[in-house]
């Protein structure tokens, strides 16, 4: 059967949207990266920019998708009530909910909601994410650290998600460089941070400390003025903060666990937690986010019946 | 000579320019508030400005002219370099600058550095404050609060400023407030928040135990999903958990001191962190900031021999 595509498995987060064609056994076939996330698509419609895609993708008209992230939200395409925690990540999967009146079988992943009135939270992608990781996290007690701009911090149980937090670290990073009075000292675009600079090295060391971050935004403007800190320097220094603010903050909320914290993250950010951790001394397992979210979008679609069930990647 | 204008006392902060003119004695004969800041007069020249403003309130071609505020910044009129702490009040007072070729006697209050590595800080404007408060600092061990969009928070021992440290409180509010996913709870225009609200004094409670701001900002916007907080009250809890966490944050570096912390404020914001200190069990004396700003520009007018010595207000 391999090279017949099966199934679409689609992420559409707020800004971006990836389609993937998969055969039975979920290996990709093509795949497309947009901008039409959902903000996009409130404006031009979900099934007018999904079926552009697959058209030009050559996908059948009968093709089934599975769908994860923001387009299950209330103000996206279906709504996909959130599923409370604790909750099976299998029982996540099976909540998956029907788009009506498409001439398609397409189905959206819930999120995940926490309805404790003193952490209420929200998560929506990431437990399709986790779904792909439940190699790591099937069995055992596991703290998952996923970063972003709204980070998540996720505690699995035996396959039970049984809590998590969100750290909204990437977006106070953005918003503080272009909107407080750290733009002066950092400049119009920010510099790429590099996890092995002394500067994102030290800032992140003392954060790492307490998790304070009010304490130390404004000695980035200071240290700017009284030392000449540079704006590449003035970047990782907030960067330095904000990540290992989270950090303390996460591991002080849910514990260090015994094992490793799974670290799912690629790239530039995925390595400047990967050194955060490391300079606190935490033991780190490193999932691959790209491959964690496909991996969850075929099980959720073999949960559904929507592929074949048995062979694992 | 009550009656006759000896000096002009001005407050020139970034965006509020504030002009006073005095008797001997330091009484107000006629005040003026204007939106020509620091940030005008880079435009349209701090000369003029000045003199069109003393002009219209009929001051002589001679009159005195003392200064505090960010006027007195590289970027602004007449750089008056910063002092270091520690540092007697009077001894600030007696480093303003003269401004040099205007006609006119004219002079800078300093504003205080502090290079120490690890908690680099500057202030331009509260040091001022701080001179007009001396009934209250000059001599003993006290800790000040003085709210704002930069808060400061200040050592005093025997009249010397010893050491200092800022939270950008007001700041991370409207920043967080407009340019943040906070944007979509709070609304377009952030309602006033009250200090006798439970919403304010829960997340300020909370934000008090252990000021991480990091792991409860995202709440705000969860608890708007999922249990209808409204953009009122989702207002409250952001003001509730900035200033908590700038409370918790300042008593932990500072320790809480012996006598009650010195709140130099007015207004609603004075009453959000008198509240805020109460639910903390810290015992607080408030001092108005208008009147300290006045009183330190006229202790400024006098250590510089621009007024004669004497008569306290």
């Amino acid at each position: 059967m391999s090279g017949k595509a099966e199934i679409a498995a689609v992420d559409w987060g707020t800004t971006r949207l990836r389609v993937w064609l998969l055969d039975a056994a979920g290996t990709v076939l093509d795949e497309r990266r947009s901008d039409d996330g959902m903000l996009t698509a409130q404006q031009k419609g979900f099934a007018a920019i999904l079926e552009r895609h697959l058209g030009d993708m050559g996908a059948e008209r009968d093709l089934p998708v599975i769908v994860c992230g923001m387009a299950g939200a209330r103000q996206g395409w279906v709504e996909a009530p959130y599923v409370d925690v604790p909750s099976l990540l299998d029982d996540i999967l099976g909540a998956a909910v029907p788009v009506p009146g498409v001439g398609r079988n397409i189905r959206i992943v819930p999120g995940l909601a926490q309805r404790n009135p003193r952490t209420p939270d929200v998560m929506r992608g990431e437990e399709t994410q986790l779904a792909g990781i439940s190699h790591l996290v099937g069995s055992g007690s596991h703290l998952v650290c996923m970063p972003g701009t709204h980070s998540k911090w996720v505690i699995a149980e035996g396959g039970t998600i049984s809590g998590f937090g969100t750290w909204a670290t990437g977006e106070m990073f953005s918003v503080l460089a272009q909107h407080s009075i750290l733009r002066h000292s950092i400049g119009d675009r920010p510099a790429a941070v590099a996890p092995t600079g002394q500067v994102f090295r030290d800032w992140c060391q003392e954060a790492l400390f307490d998790a304070d971050i009010g304490a130390r935004l404004f000695g980035i403007r200071a240290a700017s003025l009284l030392s000449g800190l540079g704006q590449e320097d003035a970047a990782a220094a907030l960067s330095g903060l904000l990540i290992g603010a989270e950090i303390a903050s996460a591991t002080r909320r849910f514990g260090r666990r015994g094992a490793p914290v799974i670290l799912v993250g690629s790239g530039p950010l995925g390595a400047l937690y990967a050194e955060a951790m490391h300079l606190d001394g935490i033991a780190v397992e490193i999932a691959d986010a790209d491959a964690a979210v496909l991996a969850g979008l075929v099980a959720a679609a073999r949960r559904n019946g929507m592929l074949p069930e048995g062979d694992a990647q």
